[in-house]
């Protein structure tokens, strides 16, 4: 028998609240017949949507509860009041859920700062942790690659960057592949590039065995797949991936463009679209949904907030992939044995 | 009759030293009656790609000649040691040329670190400018784009990023178009994001009326036209810049990958390759050859090192194109009015 998982999902604070998301995830439901998972948001509307959803399936509706939450977490709230205020919110009682082990994973798609800060007040960091990050797998034809941070901590201590290394490693690890192999993000390879902390930080990566450190890695390296994990600040790795984003969206829009200005082009623009759908759909980020909040005692995902359905699908099988390899415990037995 | 423009072209330290570049600038000077240009670099060499090159006409071997120089600033050489023992290479000679008012525009695929060192030594910066900064426009489907610093400065105060963007506003307005749009690279668009130094630079840009100043922008800028420079200090740039490359390349690789599983999708990747030549060029970083060092009293263009022959042209057309244009001068004459 298969051990059921389960997700506690946020569905509000986004976009698309809540209607793509529920169709999203009684979708996710049909699919994955050991999950089960409960929805955190508004009563009326999740209802208003599961009405309307013509992917319901009852044995899907048996996998499916429903927390009624009054308060919704705004995008634009500061994390610090959020904290305070936001006790009978989605973002709270999800979180809530994942900290008394009603579930093994949260997944949302509503304000990052208000997440972090609600799921390091109720979730807590693993022991030795000093502060989570914002990782996400990145596409690549080499080895997997995760970054981090994507933007939780706009600097960073070498301490931190170190830690950072740890908790990447550690994800790597719980997806079966040992030892990872990470680098830090500078400006080049040689050893005198990048600042004094990037130096102190370097140092103290060489030190440690869990991992094999493959010294200074480039931009580029998000995408080469030459290293497992690239570690840098969150406003570094914020910047490099928001740059990427923009840049798949300038090639998709361009691509468009170019294949509408002639009769021919149209005609192989067709083609394209329609006989390499999957590549095509790489060029969008939404496909890439589901940001890890890593180095947190349980396993939170963040959604973008700007996701339609498929994104949220695609952030549903993140959340339920990292429940069932539990990172942190990796980590944490890594840093309890050292 | 048309002003013939000067450039000094400095063939060696790239990896297709000399040959491609010998090549590619006799098709350049084919495409450009009123350039002029003088070769540096070692003379053997050069005589050997300028015999063999079938694209060479009499007419433009008219307006090509060469300077032997003996020496070559190595690709890992740093910039202090360029600085004291390199005053025979082609890198020196072709600033050189510069500084003395016989060159419009200096070109070199050769060290950034020695190129930017030795510039400042010989043409010097811009009354009033502390350090130059390495800039590059970039592809968007909205307004052109410039970027800076890219790699220059690994740090720069609030006062350099401040001189960045009247940097990048000048040659702006050295297009043609005025006045420009500027945003500040950051993490998100709310006031209390980022450091207190990008704080404290915000309110200097804010304070500037040779540029519209739009506030703080994100990394998806660089790509959407929304600004015409988007400033940084050269590690986040350098690192943005670095990770587009990766993708690009990524997604480049991936397209081959994908048409090369079956039958009809190779039928359809031959179609792509062939009637979207200039589409599927643009996943090319080459094709955006040439960044300039501004800031300097004169136009240096650096190729990247690696560039083939069409990346090497590319780069000779922006040398041609910023040696009309000037923008040095905009941004003196801004200076020395303020």
């Amino acid at each position: 028998m298969v051990v059921p998982t389960y997700l506690a999902v946020d569905v509000m604070g986004g976009d698309a609240s809540p209607h793509l998301f529920v169709s999203a995830t009684l979708l996710f439901l049909k699919h994955y017949p050991h999950a089960r998972v409960t929805l955190f948001g508004d009563q009326a509307a999740i209802q208003a949507a599961l009405t309307e959803s013509k992917t319901a399936l009852p044995q899907s509706l048996n996998r499916l509860t429903t927390v009624h939450c009054a308060q919704i977490v705004s995008p634009n709230e500061k994390p610090s009041s959020a904290l305070r205020h936001s006790q009978q919110s989605s973002m709270w009682m999800s979180l809530l859920a994942l900290a008394e082990g009603r579930a093994d994973a949260v997944l949302s798609p509503g304000n990052t700062g208000a997440l972090m800060a609600i799921a390091r007040h109720l979730v807590g960091t693993v022991a030795g942790i000093e502060r989570p990050a914002i990782c996400k797998p990145m596409p690549t034809l080499g080895r997997c690659c995760y970054v981090l941070d994507l933007g939780a901590n706009t600097a960073a201590t070498a301490e931190q960057l170190e830690q950072f290394a740890l908790m990447g490693a550690a994800l790597v690890e719980s997806e079966g592949i040992s030892p990872a192999l990470v680098g830090l993000l500078n400006v080049g390879q040689e050893a005198h590039k990048g600042t004094d902390l990037l130096r102190a930080a370097s140092e103290r990566l060489k030190a440690c065995s869990r991992y094999r450190y493959a010294g200074y890695v480039e931009g580029d390296a998000l995408y080469t797949g030459a290293v497992n994990v690239v570690v840098c600040d969150g406003f570094t790795g914020n910047i490099a991936l928001k740059a990427s984003e923009g840049l798949a969206r300038y090639l998709a829009a361009d691509m468009r463009r170019y294949f509408s200005t002639n009769y021919w082009r149209k005609l192989l623009g067709f083609g394209v679209k329609h006989f390499a759908k999957g590549w095509f759909k790489g060029l969008n980020p939404a496909s890439y949904n589901g940001a890890l909040l890593i180095g947190l005692k349980g396993v939170v995902v963040k959604s973008h907030g700007g996701a339609d359905g498929a994104g949220f699908y695609a952030a549903l099988k993140v959340a339920l992939e990292q429940a069932e390899r539990k990172p942190h415990s990796v980590l944490a037995s890594w840093i309890e044995r050292s």
